[in-house]
């Protein structure tokens, strides 16, 4: 096990109701003025903003709205929100939405207290130090920003899909989480968001970091517990207890516990994030058909984890690793596609890839080699997407 | 899945080293004046009390040392520490042990900033709503108070053994945690430590709530950890990577994340407490006594919780759920027994316990009928010590 630093300092207040806190949780913690950030029309339509709005009249708490976040969010929209933060002099930011929202309200409250250009953070070129306070009520559970410091965003120029990671500055003040929320997203996004934390566990698990058994056996509880929660809301929407067992999950699997103290993978996300970047893909939806057939290809370089993942969360019976590793990809699949996910290109809309202009995207941005579980350099690289076809 | 709360703002440092961190963050997070608390004299024979001063001295922050906690602390010396925090005005307390001093520093903190006895706090005529800050340098792995807002304390008048729990005030604001520093414990205390912390997720996972199959996996991944590394511990003593694993194990066991959306239990730790009250045993060989003789006593009561345990730690494969509830009970006994813990009161050290005692004690303090998974009434309670013989 690695030294490592842990601190998630995220108030959920988690169940029915929960975002009736809006109001004397932002009144508290992020201050008397926040901008309220949303995606398209559904919280206008479901009638959960007007809900929010009221909450902060209640409180005292003043606001301005920005609409328009789109999913694989990007920049355009971070630079109106930063100018109009500053012109407000809001006092925080309370996102309204998924992950796509959230992170453009972290790049958001990053932004408006930087005297630079917030893609900084997103670049290298800066390290985020402070951030105006972020609050979330939460609609979509999948990317786990909502207990995360971390942002993804898309810069337009080039279809640039960065990240930035940090211990506590991007962390949410609060979450507020009531599953009842999820109920009417559409089935496509409950299952791309469900493929999204099953990736956030994945890229930890797959770590060349050994003696880590805590975290081996906390991930491999939460992949099942995901598995077995999984077709229930698929087959019933409105199951609020498989619904709140999806929801909770989503901030588990990336608050960063499953990952304490051991060195991370992280090649499927950058490699899903060049598909959805020229391709336009969802997120989770992309880690359906990268990760088999990353897993497929680790069968016959590095077997070992993926043959323990098909063995304590698939219960494969298989002792050959290679084996073992196959069925883990086989598995994977099998279940993406019972929940209606693609697990090839070709299922996902993607016809003829470029593979070429992908591997080339992927390595000027991460550099000839990376990746946490087993250095992947183009050719490797070039044999995943090339199984995903 | 119930509504919950969730707030967790404890910094971990962990791993080698991470005690040279104490000055530093006692400087940020705990102020310019802090009170050290130790118990007897191993931290000061190891050098890491020595250790720790440097590390205060080097960041420019003052202290005064408290010491002599005992195992099951006692109000005395919470008297002692209150009234010299107070008349040294100092900012911040520093607990240097495990968790008699850890919840012996939170009880000092309560009280230091309190006008009324501290003790209200514990008795509950009042409720916590802000302590002095307190910071953690852990040297055993099993309370898990470092991550906790929890403290234990036994009034000597009457050996009154009560807990006080909060959301967030009493967590502590780091918690310094280095494997190494567990390297010299006594074997019985590892063991005993060991069962402290698979208890602590047992009362969790004994609920009546349904459907937290989130909860549920993670608490199994978490005790099946916990039985792969113990063994290596106890064999090695030094071996840093299982040292570790038991340790973080310790903390995840008891920061909440386990009772999350779920009815807890802790009737075996309120049926303990009176053990170690009247008979001054260690809490976690308490533990292990008290523990198999209520999963025996609930195979004929209520035997789901207890087969579901069988089923996915102890991979039981018998489907009548009193018979597997009962390979549980002998799966915990065989268990305890081969890391060297007592599973009777005799091999506790008691021979003949005043059962009817222990029971008027229990209900005194806890009414006539308590407990989270099935209500214990006193001939339930009767039932389980006698099992326990």
């Amino acid at each position: 096990m690695d030294n490592f630093t842990f601190y998630t300092p995220t108030r959920y207040i988690f169940g029915r109701g929960a975002e009736d806190k809006a109001g004397t949780l932002s009144a508290e913690l992020l201050g008397r003025k926040v901008m309220i950030v949303i995606g398209g029309g559904s919280v206008v339509r479901s009638g959960l903003l007007g809900r929010v709005e009221e909450s902060l009249k209640g409180a005292g708490v003043e606001y301005v709205i920005l609409k328009g976040v789109q999913p694989n969010p990007t920049d355009d929209l971070v630079y109106v929100g930063i100018e109009e933060a500053r012109r407000e002099s809001v006092s925080g930011i309370l996102a309204v939405g998924g992950g796509s929202v959230i992170d453009t309200a972290k790049a958001i409250a990053l932004g408006a207290i930087y005297d630079g250009d917030f893609w900084d953070f997103y670049s290298g070129a800066a390290v985020p130090q402070k951030a105006l306070p972020v609050g979330v009520v939460l609609t979509i559970p999948a990317a786990g920003s909502e207990g995360s410091g971390n942002s993804v965003i898309t810069r337009r120029d080039g279809m640039l899909k960065l990240g930035t990671r940090t211990d506590s500055v991007l962390r949410p003040k609060f979450a507020l989480m009531n599953p009842e929320l999820t109920f009417t997203l559409p089935p496509e996004q409950t299952a791309a968001g469900i493929a999204d934390m099953m990736a956030h566990i994945f890229e930890r698990y797959m770590s060349p970091t050994r003696d880590v058994q805590l975290t081996d056996r906390l991930s491999e509880g939460l992949l099942k517990a995901i598995i077995e929660e999984a077709p229930k809301v698929m087959a019933n929407p409105t199951d609020y207890q498989a619904r709140a067992n999806i929801m909770w999950a989503g901030t588990l699997a990336h608050n960063g516990v499953c990952g304490t103290g051991r060195v991370e993978d992280w090649t499927s996300h950058a490699m899903e994030h060049e598909l959805s970047a020229l391709y336009n893909v969802t997120h989770g939806a992309g880690l359906a058909v990268i990760i088999p057939a990353w897993v497929t290809y680790m069968a016959d370089v590095a077997p070992e984890k993926p043959a323990e993942l098909a063995r304590n969360v698939f219960n494969v019976n298989i002792p050959d690793d290679r084996a073992a590793a196959l069925a883990c990809a086989a598995a994977l699949c099998e279940f993406f596609a019972s929940i209606g996910l693609p697990t090839t290109m070709r299922e996902l809309g993607i016809n003829n890839p470029d593979v070429p202009l992908l591997v080339e995207r992927l390595h000027a941005v991460k550099g000839h080699q990376f990746g946490g579980y087993r250095l992947l350099d183009p050719a490797a690289t070039t044999a995943i997407y090339t199984l995903a076809l």
